[in-house]
């Protein structure tokens, strides 16, 4: 029996012929990423075991993303301690803010992460990095603290299922209606601890923007990884953006799928996830009158540049409903500098949107947009738990930046293609 | 024995013929001020006292700017208040985030206040529309909200303090280094509960951003409001940013000063504010070797496009020191767009500073940057007492917008000159 493409990688990692699901192995690690919430926790137990030094400097990425610039005394210290770490140990790189942006849209912009490397990131969202073609997966801080000073890190090798993707998307339906879509085909369950493994002649349709974003959410389907084959398109993408060497890993034809799941995504229509599970998925068309208080375009999942132009396409010439907060958020400072080069930020601005500095901010209720008792947003984040923005009694739904923007402009959940008939 | 600019002002909205300093009087208002902060307080008065109407909708300013976009569930809680406040009374200028800006820069360009009329706010540097001939002043959350009911305030009437400002201010000295110098020279109870009015042939060398400064640190030396003559910069300031009718007010000639002080604006130099009081001043020149961790360029003190102008002079072509991090705010929605037409904020985002939306944010270390233990601050803001800015034993260092960018360059307490010898 043949392995997966992520099998193939572990193997590659764990110096071993062939790997099987459910194995146990240990797997050298190419990038071990920490954020200022994560980071404290692992640097007080590297201290504690007084280890003296990290297993590769030029290996180790730290990005204070979460509550940066810093919300309060406390996320200062943690940011300060990360600080302090990456200067003690030379980390190659670490990220201020004002060089940075969103770790996971940071760090391929950067050219750290390429196809056919492992990465483990203290940070559920670490999977983002499989539309590269590499495994990359979220650990615990104590994991990623190890994996810091060994290089090393255990995995159980994940099972796969396959979604075999065709067809082309519509207009206004992009990489977040797939992803959502599935999830809600699946459940937040439907993929737990296995890899989501993409394959199918519909990719070539989707563009890297996209792939970024069906990756990032993998885990809400609790994938150990989602990943991408490595097409032309990825190569151009990671030499535009670097120049680390990278290994192509393909599947074998005989590996072993516990699912197969076929997507025609000209199938696809503008989806949102109601609260407050991202499994909870309706067609906008069957959302009914959803009226919200709030858009927030932005994130890990769609802060890029493509999310971006689709945002601002919506919005250009148009304004946010009367009373509505619209937070945009480029991920990266390179895109928060392309966009204004395009015109989009002058957009969003003119529409009366909030352009922020690139921030996790109110993703994760962090802060720059908690929500009130009783209120909603519409948002392009991932996660629309209980309470994931603010206050346990708001809501959030999420979606597309082209349904986020739409919802701007009309103040409840809406098709862009309303805006355009 | 004649009367002040502001006694005179007085006198007109109290309906008589002269007043005297120390005199009690009640003055009609001709706009009442509140934020996300200050409006709740007073929005809870009101309805504990079940007062159904405010005394005019047109001449009521809600501007939640603070802590927004809302860093916190209370932060979002008071937000919704002061935003239902507004709905129920139908607040004619209640502004959404992604439509306003810094109270103090939002108003004046705005045109919501001008020449001769009096403005109370929940908030102290409310004094700052005293660059346009205004009378205004800040006030606690509970007589703004009797303003907002009645349209009246009581005033003791202030004595005064001429300050006579001669000669041309030389290259790298603004309107920031001009009321350090006179904190320093006077003390931060210099001015206790008196009227600062500056006048004299050296105001028509100062820009109007520079008389907002100016007027806006009036209360960091105990002022009850710092004021301007209008003069023709004045005026067409006016008939640029609104239609609002003005009155211009003159000092009696034999008004009553209980001091004169007459500054030559082409003797000073680029002046710092050394922790933890605004008037430890010294010349950046007499600083010494004093190294910083964060720039902050911004604020209802030094927000404005001419400040961002200055800072972005310094900053283009440079990049800010590794380890620093400078955040620069522009006051308004409408600064940051024009700060993006001009190439600004291009500039300020290749130096590696974060951009943020307007907000307060730091400058009353309410979030977007907060200091932790033993960090150090060059700030435009306006006050640098203990833990403003975040931890107790964190530092805020007073200067100007082309300090502050000359400071982020070299990584200490720098003059914009060292940059360009």
């Amino acid at each position: 029996m043949g392995m997966t493409m992520t099998q193939k990688i572990l193997a590659a990692h764990a110096n071993l012929p062939e790997v099987k699901a459910g194995q146990l192995i240990e797997a050298n690690l190419d990038l071990v990423l920490a954020n200022d919430i994560t980071g404290p926790v692992a640097i007080h137990e590297i201290q504690r075991l007084k280890k003296k030094t990290v297993f590769d400097k030029d290996k180790i990425a730290l990005v204070p993303d979460h509550f940066t610039p810093n919300k309060d005394i406390k996320s200062a210290e943690h940011c300060k301690c990360v600080r302090e770490f990456a200067k003690e140990h030379d980390i190659t790189n670490y990220f201020e803010i004002g060089e940075m942006g969103i770790e996971h849209a940071l760090l391929p912009e950067k050219g750290l992460i390429v196809a056919g490397e492992t990465c483990i990131g203290a940070d559920s969202h670490t999977c983002t990095y499989g539309a590269l073609g590499a495994f990359s997966t979220g650990v615990g801080s104590t994991d990623m603290g190890a994996g810091m000073i060994t290089g090393k890190a255990w995995f159980k090798v994940p099972a796969a299922i396959k979604f075999i993707l065709t067809g082309e998307p519509k207009e206004w339906v992009s990489g977040k209606d797939v992803i959502l879509h599935i999830i809600g085909m699946i459940g937040v369950d439907g993929a737990l601890y296995k890899s989501m493994e993409f394959v199918g002649a519909g990719i070539k349709n989707l563009t890297m923007d996209d792939r970024f974003t069906i990756a990032n959410m993998a885990i809400e389907a609790g994938a150990k990884n989602g990943i991408f084959p490595v097409d032309d398109l990825t190569i151009s993408y990671m030499k535009e953006h670097g120049a680390k060497p990278y290994t192509i890993y393909e599947a074998d034809e005989d590996a072993e799928y516990e699912q197969i799941i076929t997507i025609n995504l000209s199938e696809l229509e503008p989806t949102v996830a109601f609260p407050h599970l991202p499994e909870n998925t309706k067609t906008v068309k069957e959302a009914g009158e959803v009226r919200i208080d709030q858009v927030v375009i932005g994130s890990c999942t769609n802060g890029r540049i493509g999310d971006l132009r689709i945002a601002a396409k919506v919005l250009e010439g148009r304004k946010v409903a009367k009373g509505m907060r619209a937070i945009v958020f480029p991920a990266t400072q390179a895109i928060y500098l392309q966009a204004i080069e395009e015109g989009l930020i002058q957009t969003f601005i003119k529409a009366g949107c909030v352009v922020s500095t690139p921030t996790c901010g109110p993703c994760l209720g962090g802060h720059m947009g908690i929500l009130a008792a009783g209120e909603r947003a519409a948002s392009t984040t991932n996660r629309n738990f209980v309470g994931r923005m603010g206050h346990v009694e708001s809501e959030v739904y999420l979606c597309s930046p082209a349904v986020a923007a739409a919802s701007a402009v009309t103040g409840k959940i809406s098709e862009p293609s309303e805006l355009f008939s």
